[in-house]
């Protein structure tokens, strides 16, 4: 049985629609036939399994003439695993895409989905995960500490290069591509891979440490894709950022088939079907899609955002993308971005379970350091350290040099 | 240039936010650096081309704390191509999925899009469109007239194939499985095309006419997918329903490549993108990705359809389709549908241009008719003659009992 919770609202009948989204998605406007029919529909209808009842919405979602109060409910529907099968498209278009079109609702969100064990075999997941960043990075015992190539966009292959070089001097585990690199005529991802490679296996060959970098692969064509993963792989590189939602589940799922990189997945797009609190999905439910494909690691923004996104939305991200669906095998490395400095790291510790396994994330954090790059590393080192120890990170910058600049600079709420 | 047109709203300023956009999506929090990065960032940075405001909303479209008014408008930013290149997933990454993430806007929806020549060239579009429609139908001088197993859903492949021997004998050009039809145990797309395909080849070698049956191929893994439309090719068939939303760009492209199949559109899941009016994406921007991958065949509701969406939308859906983007060959086939029943041929003829180049898909509309599928048909094409000719339904249906029949049925709202 798969079990979708959908959050409906609507100025009519809470149990009609509810009985409506179970049968639009299944056997619904269903003719008598002769034969067998009955009882295979019985055997393949979806089914409401209960509904719990949500204070009224004074207003609609979505804008409607309808007069309310609009009456909200969390809806759970139960689909016979026979019904849809272990594709996840098939699961996407028959228990998601179909319902977002049902008239006379006034909001709909998936807010949750079960899946029972038969999908667990039918997708590869992870390859690499938490377990393999960590050993393909050597940092074990604290976060992996990673940052972005600044400015963003606007730099040719050899500028790159240059800044790549003072970040990997710096002491970072982890650099990226901005999520808007891919291949654009000034920084072709060929010439990107030929002037950074050299650098890492340099760096790797001098000190034993690989620093992991992240190509922006992504294309929306499979096979020029693979071109680009083959491109790095072949350079000694061993990750990839992927914009999963702008190359859907065929691009992920061909990319994952035949990968020999750690798929570092950026949810570029996402916003739009989660922003609405009535709309679209709960994160909790999209990850698992992905995760399934094979994401490795799961950017999903952090305490205090540049972005939209509220600090608790972060927190339950967290959590989705590290509990495990099937077994832990399947969790993916949560990878906590956006305005992150070290200042965000006692929440984030304590808000999220007290792990250290993350990856984190910091651009202006480190590379905006007073102090440059490399004092940028070792005061958000510091800061882990200091959260893990429960001691203030003003106490402990008291003698960490590093910390107490980056306080001065990024603490005021600006922002790093 | 590629210019996207964003209708954003907020409570702040209107220009700072169009600034946002275009300086957060190309070269922006940019740091000064030595050399050329300046002449650079003057060539790929994206800038606001105009600002067209718009009445100011009391409300937010996306619930927030802050005070209105939520001021609107249309803001028109222009990409050098150079930025993101003619790959698809750049641009929806680039252009599109970015903006979704900034921080205080309260609603943004993409109104428009427009592309450079070079697009052209860099993507396959449809293979077949109108004309390979026509042709593989030997429909000419009116809609290609099709039809939908009923029940959508629960029948297996023997029951399903005696319905389409029916539909088949009653004249349709074009039968198609639902959408949510794909794999399911109780209905393998193997036995169902082993089921149909005879029944298809056997009255093309009777009468000399090819019903065009549409497959439900779909499957989030691009070597599967193939595998299905291998399937469906090798048994003779010649189209295939595709979710495309559920598939993504890279399961589109891969299939356009290889494909020898019509491909047949379900946009499922889409409704979510457009359905709120401050947010996400107009279908206007959004169906151009599309064609460009391939689509031939274009669902796209109808007027009063069963769905949520009201007909000016749907007249706009079909303006956008069959508007060139760069030639006439890269239109989408118009797949009209959803509770049509030919009593919605007068005003869909005279709302869309008055053309017969369209597919005109009636499920119940045709299954249900009181007479039969045959006389469902018939009714089907006396409408569309009498909206050709202007001449009203009820006094055409004086001397074309199938129709009067027809109108008895379904003119009460019920729907077909």
């Amino acid at each position: 049985m798969i079990t979708l919770t959908y959050r409906i609202e609507t100025s009519g009948s809470i149990e009609a629609l509810a009985a409506k989204i179970a049968s639009d998605q299944s056997t619904g406007t269903f003719v008598a036939l002769p034969g067998e029919t009955e009882e295979l529909k019985a055997r393949v209808a979806a089914r409401v399994l209960a509904i719990r009842h949500l204070a009224a919405a004074e207003r609609p979602s979505i804008p409607t003439t309808g007069v309310g109060p609009f009456k909200r409910a969390d809806v759970e529907v139960g689909f016979p695993l026979d019904a849809i099968g272990t594709d996840l498209a098939a699961l996407m278009t028959i228990a998601i895409g179909g319902t977002y079109s049902i008239r006379g609702l006034s909001g709909i969100r998936v807010v949750d989905m079960k899946l029972p064990p038969e999908f667990e075999g039918d997708h590869p997941g992870p390859r690499f995960g938490i377990a393999g960043s960590r050993r393909l990075t050597g940092v074990e015992d604290r976060p992996i500490i990673g940052t972005i190539v600044k400015p963003a966009l606007g730099l040719r292959p050899p500028e790159t290069a240059a800044m790549v070089g003072e970040l990997i001097d710096a002491g970072v585990d982890f650099i990226k591509d901005d999520e808007k690199l891919m291949s654009p005529a000034y920084s072709p991802l060929s010439e990107r891979v030929k002037a950074i490679m050299p650098l890492i296996l340099d760096h790797e060959q001098k000190t034993g440490k690989k620093v992991m970098y992240a190509f922006g692969i992504s294309h929306a064509d499979p096979d020029e894709m693979m071109r680009n993963h083959d491109m790095v792989l072949e350079a000694g590189g061993n990750c990839a950022v992927v914009n999963i939602n702008s190359i859907g589940f065929g691009g992920m799922a061909f990319l994952r088939k035949r990968s020999g990189l750690v798929l570092h997945a950026h949810r570029n797009g996402w916003d739009i079907l989660t922003r609405h609190p009535g709309l679209g999905m709960d994160f909790g439910v999209w990850q698992q899609f992905w995760r399934l494909l094979g994401v490795d690691q799961f950017q999903i923004n952090g305490i205090a955002s540049k972005y939209w996104e509220p600090d608790d939305s972060f927190v339950r991200s967290f959590e989705a993308v590290t509990a495990p669906i099937f077994s832990p095998a399947d969790c993916a490395l949560p990878v906590v971005c956006s305005g992150q400095w070290g200042g965000q790291a006692p929440e984030t510790y304590q808000r999220t379970g007290r792990t250290v396994d993350l990856l984190y994330l910091c651009g202006g954090g480190i590379v905006s350091h007073p102090d440059g790059p490399g004092a940028g590393v070792r005061a958000v080192r510091q800061a882990w350290q200091a959260a893990v120890e429960d001691i203030p990170l003003n106490e402990f910058a008291r003698d960490h040099v590093e910390l107490a600049r980056s306080i001065e600079k990024f603490a005021d709420g600006s922002g790093a």
